[in-house]
């Protein structure tokens, strides 16, 4: 029997995950379990890299993350869900991959650039935040993941792992580390509630998997729409439309959202109306989310991520002998 | 009974030890052993981040260079003598402190500017050697080295692991991380054979301490004198005079080798009743050494290191479950 292909994904540990997510990526994983060997990295090293003076925030959300995570239907039995920090060979296989790539490669990365533009301490980045790309490198070599569902603006981490990973058979004469396929994500990036950028837990402009139901009806009727449109009888715009962005992720009926938009945009469709129907539709979809999510224990929970943990480290750990082996490092 | 002090030093395994080593730190280490609690680390990760693209090199120079401690007289009773690339709570260390360090400080660190002109690849710096220095702070803060015995050279690289170790127990508010103390190497560095420059593995101007008898010999008689000294009746010039630098640092009566000094100056004594008379303080040092050297079985330098490394790790390991603590990673 063929071995099934190894996806890999995961999400930094910094906040609660939102709609953005689900749509994005973790209803994929749900579509993606079974068919795939699938894991899941809470990546609390990589958080911790960005926000290395406030553990306290990385140490709350491993925990959360992973309740997002069963919450939405990842199953534990079909896909390994995992800690970063607890698989110790992604730490040595970093190293060893530090030797293959150049400062400057690392600094002309795009998503790094433009990370470091974002974050406002461009004069003062840490060797942590550079070298970045190759613990990302380390996680997905770890796995021999063949398949890695990234955002566009994640492409280039990719492209930098498979250097490294190319460089690497070359230089130690192997064939042991394969390089993965970035899969890009089909829904495009959903946009903020502000309608201006998009969805994220730091810029607190996100719906929450675990937001309650009065927080989620209060976020919605704060959306951005389209401030031309006034009455309901001024003709309106769906484009930088939120609520219709958001729709056009979660409304089921497509034919029926597509009357709504003539509608609209002809006038004679209220803001109103249509912020009752979106909230109908994300409280029909997070409601049994929401309600699972409440089930689970942080017991539960911790469980659940040990035991992905440690089956983690045993592949990780497999590979890095085979890294090893390969640069002929000493051994007893 | 208070516990000892700890020491750690050790080498790259790039090369066989010479007798620069000797004068410089080995002869040290055996005096301190048993005074302190020694640490002598094998350092192949940090010789494989100079020369990823040699690792049987490296792979050589581990039980070589441990062979050379043994020979010597550092007793593993009385010292840990470990492989780096066995100690895997190091890699996890270093990526913590990795946030803890700007990458513009770590260009402006002398020792790596210096070794970037010295190697000819500064176009082309790999994040494996400019982040060698916090390699370097894991090494040091993992087994709470009281003291660090360095050349001159290697003072910034202990600068910035008290940095580091700084800015750990301010940020994450504890103490469990010690500064080390620079020890600056008594005795100047050796020069090279060639009188130009310092002994080196890589240069080959050094006499190594598994040379044989006549290899030595050899050596010193190629040995840089004063080459304005060709008659035994001219005089001479002491200084950049390699063979009197070995005297100087060999030679174990030092009123007599104040009264060859005044007579090669003067002019009557010859280069070679000097090398004659180096090559016997040089054999008496290095017979009994090369002897040891040569009852010590591969079988046994494996059992050393192998020894050296389970006992190093549980330290470092200690260390790192008190960092993880420090910073709150998530643990079950």
């Amino acid at each position: 029997m063929p071995q099934k292909d190894v996806v890999l994904t995961g999400d930094r540990p910094s906040g609660p995950l939102h709609l953005g997510h689900y749509v994005g990526s973790l209803r994929n994983r749900v579509a993606l379990q079974g068919r795939y060997n699938c894991f899941v990295m809470v990546a609390d090293v990589q958080a911790l890299a960005a926000n290395f003076d406030n553990p306290q925030r990385i140490r709350t959300h491993v925990r959360e993350v992973c309740k997002d995570y069963l919450a939405v239907g990842i199953d534990p039995t079909k896909t390994t869900i995992f800690v970063q920090s607890r698989v110790s060979a992604l730490f040595e296989l970093a190293t060893y991959y530090m030797n293959l790539v150049s400062v400057a490669r690392l600094e002309r990365n795009p998503t790094i650039k433009e990370e470091l533009q974002h974050k406002s301490f461009a004069e003062n980045v840490t060797a942590g935040f550079l070298t970045h790309p190759v613990s990302q490198a380390a996680d997905i070599t770890a796995f021999k993941a063949r398949y890695v569902p990234v955002g566009e603006d994640q492409l280039p981490l990719i492209e930098v792992s498979n250097e490294i990973v190319r460089k690497f058979n070359r230089v130690y004469n192997t064939d042991v580390l394969k390089e993965a396929e970035a899969v890009l994500d089909k829904v495009q990036r959903l946009v903020g509630i502000d309608g201006k950028t998009k969805a994220s837990k730091s810029l607190q402009n996100a719906i929450f998997l675990s937001d309650s139901v009065d927080v989620i009806k209060q976020k919605i009727q704060s959306m951005y729409t389209d401030p031309g449109h006034i009455k309901v009888t001024d003709p309106g715009k769906i484009e930088g439309n939120a609520v219709f962005a958001y729709l056009d992720a979660f409304y089921e009926d497509p034919d029926g959202l597509e009357n709504l938009k003539t509608l609209y945009k002809k006038g004679g469709l209220g803001d109103s109306a249509l912020k009752t129907l979106l909230n109908e539709t994300i409280q029909t979809l997070l409601g049994p989310i929401r309600e699972r999510r409440q089930s689970i224990t942080d017991d539960t929970v911790d469980d659940v991520l040990e035991a992905g943990s440690i089956h983690a480290s045993e592949i990780a750990s497999r590979t890095l002998a085979e890294v090893r082996s390969a640069i002929g490092l000493w051994h007893p």
